[in-house]
């Protein structure tokens, strides 16, 4: 076992080393693409791998913005649009995924740069991804800064979900690994997931079975 | 393609079926068993699966705690100590870490119940699990609270990292795959991960190359 102390850390001088470790440090991440357009239309679109959970009632997701100007971007057309998609990565498309983090100008649509197809509802006035299975609108609720580093939390709230029949459970549950999504540890290493096991409601004393 | 409305999910009569729909949404994460004690030594254990990046510099990770009974015992206990160790749940042990999700009271400790061993070292006031094989402590900095459904954001800095000697590569990545981690969707069905590529950093109109 090696032991890393916060004076290691602080003491290294190259500080996208830092960022790796401590990226890498928060596991092993669901990779999202987040499409979002201005009031021109013109759309952007960006890998993201911090969206979180947080209520089911109202149906929350946090997302982490941080405080540099490619994924600002994102962060002016949501609270610009009030709209916002989030859209599962296919495995099989990942590499186009990681391109989106490219810093394109504002005028250059990732969608356009990176060979992703923009689809578009009556839902809302955001694009979604169409290569991708699982894909939902957020709507924009509010924003936590977080002085500390900069970086915002954006919360917002679940509209409408496309995704493919057989995926939903009759509990509700979804089969997500079914449809070969890409993980990211750090910011550069793409990986596929194995099918899952499920497990019974875990209770003080009793023994779990697979369900 | 499967359409689902905020209204088609309002409609759900059934909590938990909604509750299992959005937190399957959020995709595949990974599992940490966060460890605990309060001033009298008696340990808590429990599973999450909302730890996030916030940031490297400080190094800053977020943690979504929700209003229940059970996780209050892990928020009480990293208010009261300041601290609390962060530990990736191996694939191989992922049936006891979802044991520690059950109800246990306060004076059980789900380190014995589940059968995981405490590890305490002259870092910090709290137990980590010896079976983890990537593990942290974190210093308690505040709490966000989140009115919107009464979950509380606890942001927390990294202190002192214990890994395998051979998981850093030099420019401080992670090879956090070749531990086998355990994935998680929804808060039921567990995972394993496969290895991972990495990939150049991304400009636009220049090609990724594997690295």
């Amino acid at each position: 076992m090696k032991r890393i102390s916060k004076e290691d850390l602080d003491g290294w001088n190259d500080d996208r080393k830092r960022a790796r470790f401590i990226n890498c440090l928060s596991g092993i991440k669901s990779c999202f693409l987040i499409g979002t357009c201005n009031a021109s239309k013109q759309t952007n679109l960006a890998i993201f791998s911090s969206i979180f959970h947080l209520g089911a009632n109202p149906s929350l997701m946090g997302l982490i913005v941080r405080p540099n100007v490619s994924s600002r971007h994102t962060f002016e057309n949501i609270k610009l649009m009030g709209f916002y998609s989030l859209n599962l990565l296919p495995y099989q498309n990942h590499q186009q995924g990681h391109q989106t983090s490219a810093r394109y100008s504002l005028e250059q649509s990732e969608f356009l740069e990176t060979g992703f197809s923009e689809e578009w509802t009556e839902d809302g006035p955001v694009p979604f991804v169409k290569e991708s299975q699982v894909k939902w609108l957020m709507k924009y609720i509010r924003t936590v800064d977080i002085p500390e580093n900069g970086t915002h939390m954006v919360i917002g709230e679940v509209q409408c979900v496309y995704l493919p029949d057989d995926l939903i459970e009759s509990d509700g549950s979804l089969t997500i690994s079914q449809t070969d999504p890409a993980l990211v540890t750090g910011l550069d290493c793409y990986h596929q997931v194995r099918k899952g096991i499920r497990y019974s409601y875990a209770k003080p004393g009793k023994d779990l079975t697979k369900i």
